[in-house]
């Protein structure tokens, strides 16, 4: 018990001052010139390949850890690096090296007709802190945005992966040494222990800007209700395609297969198909038919299911289900007017395609459904970072504060405004 | 006992409802025509004319229960309405009304190499909670700038004011039903009980997106303590002035007498000055000798005193108080280091003033110091949204994540990506 008591006061001590350092470091990190912060990435990514027998070994205990506590392949596979996947993770760094820095970027300038000019300018948000799971790669992509971006950065990796995030993280300060930037601007939680996690979510005295979690629902779930600072998550990707009456369907066809079975692990995966009543039942059929080929299970409502055979009938629970695998919810319904009844019920405001060529059917899907990202004619798969030009992501933001969609270093800033005058007195 | 649970049963049930309606009101607002939108503002401000009897008559009500109340002076007259007053109001709404409408704004766009056209653009938050105190006035600009940004808006104002506040909102629910929208779009609690609160705090059931405390810092502290939801509060307007070296003498004096006597009770008045030791004593002697001339009290220390010996000597104490009071902390520093130590160490993160010549000074002013408004040769009480342009504001966000800085309609909105293909699928 006693012991308990200690190990708990020691990890809240480690903590705190782990938040003291960051606070610290993220002052010089929040003047340091661009090309400081470039020298530092790119010095990164060079020390992440030299590094790599090194990283790989590291890597290998972990995976054999995995083996050993049982662990599923398609966890495993994540988990695990190669070479091939090193070179990956550079490459990522080096992308978010050659990023225009974004922070003293002029987003809004005014006179006022007392003469007074006014700008608005990107600035850091200051300290952030990540928590993820099993990805090593987290380390690296987390560590680099946050770095561009201006702000310090407390990662908290999974312990299934806590061999491989230290020697990427030995990477990272090799980095930043070399560039002349402090340690402490990317601090690695040196301990596997839960109770690290609750101090992060009480904010660290205030040393804690904002909490990204990084991983599966219930890790999300629990530092969204527990934690006392502002959360960047994203809990569900519960994506919709919708093919309207007036759809090229050959077009509807190949952007179907793709948004459900290009990647099924991923938020930006289709769960559900809502399609026009309008379509002839041979052509949804054909749809279908891809899909099932394809390899997905069809789950649908009756009136598809006479059409479709092959389709098992879905229940009220399908349309709320992130499946996360090969397997997608059908559902007929009235033109636009009953996809965004659907929708608008059921969407987890991540992302919606609609495929059709009338535009009154895009501008309603566009203006009316409310979530972060918004597709005509193109597969929810797009639903990235890297797709989106932002260079890497952090993650994808369900919420509608601060950042919203893809999390890159843009939307880890925040701004201040300078006011120039010459002696304005306020009457 | 049963008689309390009963009646905390029903604000919680109160709550809840108006939660429930708020968020239906929500959908309709968010995709309404900007012609409707000023359309209502329009016929609200012209209710409020109208009304003016009725509104004067509810507020001579609440003044004379503050008069019973023992009142203090100054919320009295923060109470009090006359015709003046309400003529403010309504002008204020119309200002809001002229405002470009900020919903469906294209904030930015971008091609992407595969074809496909992505755009940011501005969407309402969507619920949005005001939790106030006694002035009546935050009624119509809460309730017209949520309007204007597209939100569905639960205002609840302080007991003090509940009679003004209820003949304001009945010429809002008018103006709203003229231009056929929702009368829900804009509630007010009904209910004076602190319960209400407490339940806006929870987030009523997911119904409300985003709180704005406005009013004392016992209340702000309140809220952003205990609320589950993310709130825009400003909490402290600790604001600095420092002269430099190389300010224009005169330009300072006038100044530093404007940031601190204008009004002293405003979150942008100046309370700590701090002078650069390079001045001459007769020169900053002169400076105070103004501001004591104006009727400012002023606490420095010794090396200021000695030379201006009307000051009072300064205390640890004073470097951390918002007085909202003719009272200013002085003290010497060395040159713009010096400031930016001070600063850095003691401001509330809300607005600071430089007043100097020198370009390198005012760079590092700007660059150096993470406040959300930093001002070169200008008085600290510009720090208001109409001042910037803004037309109006809720209040002044001194957090860093979404809002900072006044919050006028901008600030009330988030954004979505709609993203245009022909028929891109992700490889």
């Amino acid at each position: 018990m006693l012991e308990r008591v200690e190990a708990k006061t020691t990890v809240a001590d480690l903590m705190a001052e782990i938040g003291r350092k960051a606070r610290v470091a993220a002052q010089p990190l929040a003047i340091a010139s661009p090309d400081k912060k470039t020298a530092a990435l790119n010095a990164m990514a060079r020390a992440i390949e030299r590094r790599q027998a090194e990283i790989l070994a590291a890597n290998r205990e972990d995976v054999a850890n995995g083996v050993t506590a049982g662990m599923s392949t398609a966890m495993l596979d994540r988990l695990t690096l190669d070479e091939k996947r090193i070179a990956c993770i550079a490459e990522s760094i080096r992308t978010i090296a050659a990023l225009p820095d974004p922070i003293g970027t002029v987003i809004a300038e005014w006179d006022r007709p007392n003469g007074l000019h006014i700008e608005r300018v990107r600035t850091p948000l200051g300290v952030i802190g990540v928590i993820y799971e099993s990805r090593p790669n987290v380390t690296a992509d987390a560590g680099a945005l946050c770095l561009k971006s201006g702000n310090a950065v407390i990662l908290r990796g999974g312990s299934d992966s806590a061999h491989s995030s230290r020697a990427i993280h030995a990477a990272l300060i090799e980095g930043l040494e070399a560039a002349g930037l402090p340690r402490d601007a990317i601090q690695l939680v040196p301990t596997t222990d839960r109770a690290a996690v609750g101090e992060m979510l009480t904010g660290l005295d205030g040393n804690l800007d904002v909490i990204i979690p990084r991983g599966g629902k219930s890790l999300v779930a629990r530092v969204q209700s527990e934690a006392r600072v502002p959360v960047f998550a994203h809990l569900e990707g519960l994506c919709h395609l919708y093919i309207d009456g007036s759809a090229d369907l050959a077009m509807a066809r190949k952007i179907a297969v793709n948004a459900k079975m290009r990647r099924t692990g991923i938020c930006g995966a289709a769960e559900t198909l809502l399609i026009d009543r309008a379509i002839a039942p041979a052509d949804f059929a054909a749809l279908l038919g891809d899909l099932s080929a394809a390899g997905c299970e069809v789950r649908a409502e009756a009136d598809v299911v006479s059409v479709y055979p092959a389709a098992t009938p879905a229940r009220e629970e399908d349309w709320t289900t992130e499946y996360l695998d090969a397997i997608i919810s059908v559902r007929l319904v009235d033109g636009i007017g009953g996809a965004l009844d659907h929708i608008n019920r059921y969407s987890s405001h991540h992302t919606e395609a609609v495929v059709a060529e009338d535009p009154k059917v895009v501008e309603r899907f566009f203006n009316e459904i409310d979530s972060a990202i918004l597709l005509h004619n193109a597969s929810t798969q797009f639903a990235d970072g890297g797709e989106f030009g932002m260079g890497a992501e952090i993650g994808i933001a369900t919420g509608k504060m601060h950042a919203r969609g893809p999390v890159g270093v843009e939307q880890l800033t925040s701004f201040k405004y300078r006011v120039r005058g010459n002696g304005q007195t306020r009457p």
